[in-house]
């Protein structure tokens, strides 16, 4: 394990020669201070506000009834604000989406698909995994949403790209890249390339991680690993080895740096989350909380006026007004909607780009990923333009199942965007084929896909900001009485932690604000 | 994605060179032949095969009640034999050992335990996860048992060596490693010091993978990464980073490898699976299927007598005759039962040596690993004697919860098995105080601790052999009409899959002698 670091005597050192304060910040750097738990500081409005100062909670129009809007109506609603929230379709959740057998799917400038998933089968279409460390998971102890874990990665899936000869394991493919990494530092360690940049301690240390990273023994020579899995897994026997490695050339050719790598990023690691049962229990929990009273579905805004003493807001068929307003529209909708607030936050909200995504649901009448290739949850990564094939992180062992066909971003999404339902799934199909052989085709049961581009009062996966600016900080700030709010105006787009903590945000600053208000 | 390697001219040129069955075979070796999908080659015994012989199946004997003799069973009862499982212990299961409220746990030589968890904790003492490839899932399938993904590896839990100042995320461990790996070589590459080795092309298709495994941008330098997580995550402003990285010599020292490696190998990759509710839901639904009537608890066998037409089993109290008999008692204590089998038999059976492992159940009130440290699942690696903590895949958001304080294996079980339980919990608290902080200590409901060699009838964790060779094969042939079945057989040790592989395999070569008998 090498040799300790000596604490004491470095910090005695520092300690001699600047005092408590530079003894204090060099335990900090050398992590020593208190571990830092990623706690978020977030306190709700409570009644207890209000009834210290003798008054009543404001009314607030929330527009818009995905994560941000609910979110928002919900933590308001902890003290008393009376909110209303007005949504333009006729459904909540915006893009939290999960659909069941019987579920219609309206497709801007296309045509309507129905769902024919048989029981207990459902598509996550738009949010579909969670990250520990997001306040999403926050909100699903609070409201008692059961949560299970997603497998977003799963060594047993298989990677394919144009330039490999066949469908790989994961594993196999992680297993080679990483031999030929390591047998080629350890050897070039061992000759000694890296003398200037490492001490002799240094090489050893490095040597003894290499051997473990790639397996490659003491002669640093790699030559396949049981990592690599079997063509026929131990058991009475040992295991019956895979063909290959192929030569470090071939290896390097086929270009699998997505697979191997998807995971390490802060927003992907394992263990990630799902509710039991679809995203959209957290909405549809959310929504009870506020009450289902509050929530006016099918009521698109048609105009946003501020006024010094409240919002007035229009649809359709109506107007309401309150002391306040949380606009949670994409913002490239809300630019289109009337409102006196000023060229700047109309110029602002033109600021961010959509972005294009979709997803393709298959059903299946027969769980083959499980039953053929013992793959439970988690994806094939390819170059194809349908990037990815997901397994389903549910229903393990069941009869029917729902693979996700594609889910392709931008230009990837753009080519099945301006298909037909029957054509996105014959192209999806000859594409994962090339993976998962005929049944992939002969056995389907159903499909349904989407772009949320052609979603109406959506138009979009998510918004894009060239850069962040002046007009990401304009709308940080309220526009008079009517705040935004939104993954958009965050660091964490197309997540719904984004939009929860925006929400948060601009729900504590609306807060001290009526607070501060003369009563 | 670099260029394709031209498949067709390169097998073309094998088949004008050899013939078809030259080109088939190089398109095996390429990978392009039907892909393996890992099946398995086991056809259980069923009724048929008697009725079209005419005459009834025999009469076994199997000692264990463990996973290797409740398959036996089980698969020999779909045909209709005839079995009687004896088992020396209270309860069934063996190493399959789930522990909840109320239960009692005896030790050797020791005081025996009750465990005080609350409704809904258990305590998988044992068995506790299975790869997605492993016979066992099948089991689950065919049984009716429900599974949920076992987190075995977190990259928000924590590493700690002695060798580190303070604990630290596994992400930021694994970010660290692979940042300085990937600059090492990519600088290397770059400076030529490869050129011997790696093509034009290699070189940059490696710079290309290299500077995406360590997130080393353009220039080859590590100087940290998001994925190393932060010290407050991204919400509205975009994350605050934690300190660091450390220097290289200051990473390398901290001594990780496994910490990085654990999830590597074929048999503990991600996903991961464990039965809802307690791994004993396998074995409890094995006996159910095996009927309960046939399985005789605290009947501890003294002698096995082989004769020319059957085998007699004695146990204290009585004797039970069998045409066959399957033996699937640890090799260690089978050796010492009285029998006629032979002396190269008990030489065999004593070749096999016991390894020790132990485990420690800590059960809080309070999930704090998730409400404070957002560790959902998964472990924290150690060069302490606890060598891990375990966190629970289950109950997620829950009151309570259960965190396995050690597991520990070898050396390190031994200095657990030799102390009494409240000195084991004392030892371990103070170990992963270090981790965690006082919680750890002050939290703690109720607590329980187990040394796999000293739990009666089974004394060992699992065998290890010193070298398979001569009494290996021999133990795998029937002593004339005994059989010996267990994980030890296999290459499979410490695995159930192990157990239920061996118990196939017996019950395919008995009941192919039983069907070749004469009638």
């Amino acid at each position: 394990m090498g040799e300790r670091l000596s604490r004491r005597s470095l910090l005695v050192g520092v300690g001699a020669a600047g005092g408590a304060a530079a003894m204090f910040a060099a335990m900090g750097a050398l992590g020593l201070a208190p571990v830092s738990h990623e706690t978020r500081a977030f306190t709700p409005p409570r009644p207890g506000d209000f009834s210290l100062r003798g008054r009543g909670a404001a009314r607030v129009v929330v527009i818009g009834a995905g994560v941000a809007g609910l979110t928002a109506a919900y933590e308001l609603g902890k003290a008393g604000y009376d909110c209303v929230v007005l949504e333009a379709a006729d459904r909540i959740g915006g893009r939290v989406l999960t659909l069941r057998g019987g579920d219609t799917l309206p497709e801007l400038n296309g045509a309507a698909q129905t769902a024919k998933f048989g029981d207990g089968v459902y598509f996550n279409a738009g949010a579909a995994r969670i990250a520990t460390w997001m306040v999403t998971l926050d909100y699903c102890r609070e409201l008692g949403v059961p949560i299970e874990t997603f497998v977003n990665s799963n060594a047993s899936a298989y990677v394919y790209t144009g330039d490999m000869r066949a469908p790989a394991r994961t594993r196999t493919v992680r297993a080679d890249m990483y031999g030929y990494i390591a047998e080629l530092l350890a050897k070039a360690t061992d000759a000694g390339a890296l003398d200037r940049r490492l001490t002799k301690d240094d090489r050893e240390r490095l040597l003894e991680f290499l051997s473990e990273f790639g397996d490659i023994g003491d002669t640093y020579d790699y030559r396949g690993s049981p990592r690599r899995g079997f063509d026929k897994p131990p058991g009475i026997e040992p295991g019956a080895p895979l063909p290959g490695p192929d030569p470090l050339s071939t290896v390097l050719s086929a270009g699998v740096g997505r697979a191997v790598t998807m995971d390490f990023g802060f927003e992907q690691a394992a263990p990630m989350f799902q509710p039991v049962g679809g995203m959209d229990a957290i909405t549809r929990a959310l929504a009870e909380a506020v009450g289902e009273h509050r929530i006016k579905l099918g009521t698109r805004v048609t105009r946003i006026t501020g006024r010094a003493d409240g919002v007035e807001v229009g649809y359709a068929g109506g107007t309401v007004t309150g002391d306040y307003c949380v606009a949670t529209l994409p913002p490239h909708l809300m630019a289109r909607i009337p409102h006196n607030l000023g060229t700047p936050v109309t110029d602002a909200l033109r600021v961010p780009q959509p972005m294009s995504a979709g997803k393709l649901a298959l059903e299946y009448g027969r769980r083959w990923w499980e039953l053929d290739d013992h793959i439970y949850g988690g994806a094939t990564e390819t170059d194809l333009d349908i990037t990815h094939i997901w397994y389903p992180s549910y229903g393990y062992h069941g009869q029917r199942g729902l693979v996700v066909g594609y889910y392709a971003v931008a230009e990837h999404a753009d080519v099945y965007a301006a298909l037909t339902h029957d054509e996105r799934r014959r192209r999806a199909l000859t594409q994962g084929k090339k993976i998962h052989g005929e049944k992939y085709r002969s056995d389907l049961l159903s499909s349904v896909s989407l772009e949320w581009r052609r979603q109406p009062h959506i138009e979009g996966a998510w918004m894009v900001w060239p850069s962040r600016g002046a007009p990401y900080d304009l709308l940080q700030r309220p526009a008079g009485r009517v705040y935004f709010a939104g993954d958009w105006l965050t660091r964490l787009i197309a997540w719904q932690a984004g939009a929860m903590e925006s929400a948060r945000k601009v729900v504590t600053e609306l807060h001290q604000r009526v607070l501060a208000e003369p009563a």
